[in-house]
């Protein structure tokens, strides 16, 4: 009987570790499966031999249900990138050393893009040398930028903490009786499809956010300009969300302050985000109260908003990875397949894994208005189920349980 | 048979509507109170005549509960301030003329340290030319900065968001196998209160925050280089919490750029705040990867994560507001007296406002401890009851619903 081990890669999301709760419940559910190892820090822990033996004592059923609300990655992260190919291998004879020495048959590996690159690699690595283990990937990022899959783990907890914040922020932004701009600056350097999950929060009569810019579309500082006086005939205090990736029409970054004639006023680069930029363009121009706002890192760790939606199938998808390396899958990618959108269904499957590797999913232009760089109907009927359903964490001293190694 | 008119005034808080909520319901369920308005903008209101009627009608009991979980001033705020004396009446004149016309017999003002001033001087001018009102403040502040009262409603609930955003934030920073410093910018420019709470996080296991610099201590950059080296030994990942208001020994705001060497890179002092000024020096100084965040202005507005004890007691302290001014109280505010940390037990009475008007309560001496800056065992005995319980709000399509006018 074989073992198996399990890595998370890449920038943590508040669902990941839901995942990495499905895999090891399927692993230790497993009478196929004889030991189950974590790797720490991904990859790096299989190359510095950092492991954790994970039981069914050291990780008891309240462990998981903890695990599946704890944010962050529970086995710690990293950024390793893999050789291109194979013509100096000892980074892989290194790794299948590791897998022969600890008698590993199944490798599931929970990250993005990065990652299932690497998942690729080591399994075309596998084929070649002969040997027997199943590798296969568990998506996540909050990006939600891998192909194939209909949306990825992860990215419905954070569209959830972004509507429900912009939707607070904008409350606050209308309290006082005056012209303001308030630019709220959301993650996601290539793909806007946190920035347009920020369209959820127009509910119960909430109409904000006015206005939205994605990186899909070319950002223009007149256009800017003209768009906020036509919402502003109509609200006093305009609410904007950017995307941290919004480009001018010479293909640099808003962040960088090129291009819109203040570049000296603000000094080093690493100081001021897209949010701040825009902010000073605002009241350089428009003389409104202008505030810049960034909503962080919370984006991928504020487990106290998770979507149960999300979390729900985010320990689904880890646990139908296992079925699927058990059935002799390898080389793939678990990912959703959405089969209606009312009511909301999807199936968990696999793919081959280069369909996944590498590709970076912007969103299609359907889901964008050519004309305001807003969002579709369209998107809507797609993100919107993806927020549906609230996780009441368990708390203790006032605060939500984690778990921790 | 008198009307009542009520506002609210200042920064918003996520349990402002909570007692907006207490003082209606109080007022619409009293047989003593003939009609009830709101006044829009704060005093403001009263001043342009800006006045919406609030009867058990358009205020239904659902109504009021999904008020108690709406973040932001739902009748709007203001930031006036009525003359300092009476040399010129105009204004004050202008105010009770309002009152005559309306029949105004009770005024309930929600703020402040500067509403708690309005009411002081309103109630000065009643007495002053005999004029039959019932004026009463309500206390609300994130800042925690009012006089006489045990702590104020707001400050429960931003204390939770940000222990909870900190102990979520601190797992985020720990994902990657290296060296890290995280700073995370908390509100506060003259009193440590909700950088204080930060130390909330520090639970089950986690023993982030680090290190907390308070505005009432100062702020030393060798020993901020010192304090980091001795965590360091310990933790790879250091996470350290600011306030916003923290200042070096000639008296100059972080957040300035002044006095750390590093001025001429900041730029334009708007763009950056104290975490961005730090995260700067740290990776001048020490080479650590660094970050600053800014927790924003979701620690005023993040009704997705109430305190019951907050919004329980912002409720009540409302309501008794209503019976205070119906037992003929008048210029006094509403206060929180602690009767018991164990188990914990306050009782709502009132105080003449001129203790409380214009007063700033900053840290006591027995919270901060004399070497580290860090707070004392006394403080999580104060804070601990303050952010205890949960508000699950009711959700519609995902995200919490509002109260809009």
């Amino acid at each position: 009987m074989k073992n198996a081990i399990i890595a998370q890669s890449g920038g943590p999301t508040a669902a990941i570790n839901a995942s990495l709760a499905g895999v090891i419940s399927g692993a230790l559910q497993s009478d196929r499966i004889e030991k189950v190892y974590g790797s720490l820090y991904g990859i790096e822990g299989i190359l510095q031999e950092k492991i954790l033996p994970i039981t069914a004592e050291n990780m008891t059923d309240d462990d998981l249900n903890i695990l599946k609300q704890t944010p962050s990655s529970y086995l710690g992260s990293c950024r390793y990138k893999l050789p291109k190919d194979f013509s100096d291998t000892t980074i892989f004879d290194q790794i299948f050393s590791f897998f022969t020495r600890y008698n590993i048959g199944y490798f599931f590996y929970i990250g993005g893009n990065d990652s299932m690159d690497t998942v690729y690699r080591l399994n075309e690595y596998a084929c070649h040398i002969g040997y027997d283990i199943h590798i296969m990937g568990v998506p996540k990022t909050i990006d939600n930028d891998l192909d194939v899959t209909d949306h990825t783990p992860g990215y419905g907890s954070a569209a959830k903490f972004i509507a429900t914040s912009v939707k607070e922020i904008a409350l606050d932004s209308n309290v006082y009786d005056l012209d303001s701009v308030t630019i709220i600056e959301i993650m996601g350097r290539n793909a806007g499809w946190l920035t347009a999950a920020s369209a959820l929060a127009r509910t119960d009569g909430q109409c904000a956010p006015h206005l939205i810019y994605l990186p899909e579309t070319t950002f223009c500082y007149d256009k800017f300009l003209s768009d906020i006086a036509r919402v502003h005939k109509q609200h006093s205090n305009v609410v904007i969300c950017v995307s941290e990736g919004i480009k001018t029409a010479d293909g640099s970054y808003v962040c960088e302050g090129q291009s819109n004639g203040l570049t000296d006023v603000f000094g080093h680069k690493n100081l001021s985000g897209t949010a701040k930029v825009l902010e000073a363009y605002v009241r350089e121009k428009l003389g409104y109260k202008a505030r810049g706002i960034e909503l962080n890192v919370l984006q991928r760790s504020a487990a106290h908003c998770l979507s149960k939606t999300d979390i729900d199938e985010a320990f689904a998808i880890g646990k139908s990875a296992v079925e699927a390396a058990l059935k002799g899958e390898s080389g793939r990618m678990m990912i959703y397949e959405r089969m209606s959108d009312a009511p909301y269904t999807i199936r968990i499957s696999s793919t081959d894994i280069q369909n996944a590797a590498n590709a970076e999913k912007v969103i299609p232009a359907s889901f964008i208005h050519a004309e305001t760089s807003d969002i579709t109907d369209d998107f809507f009927t797609y993100a919107q189920p993806l927020i549906m359903g609230e996780v009441h964490p368990i708390m203790k001293k006032g605060v939500p349980v984690h778990l921790v190694r």
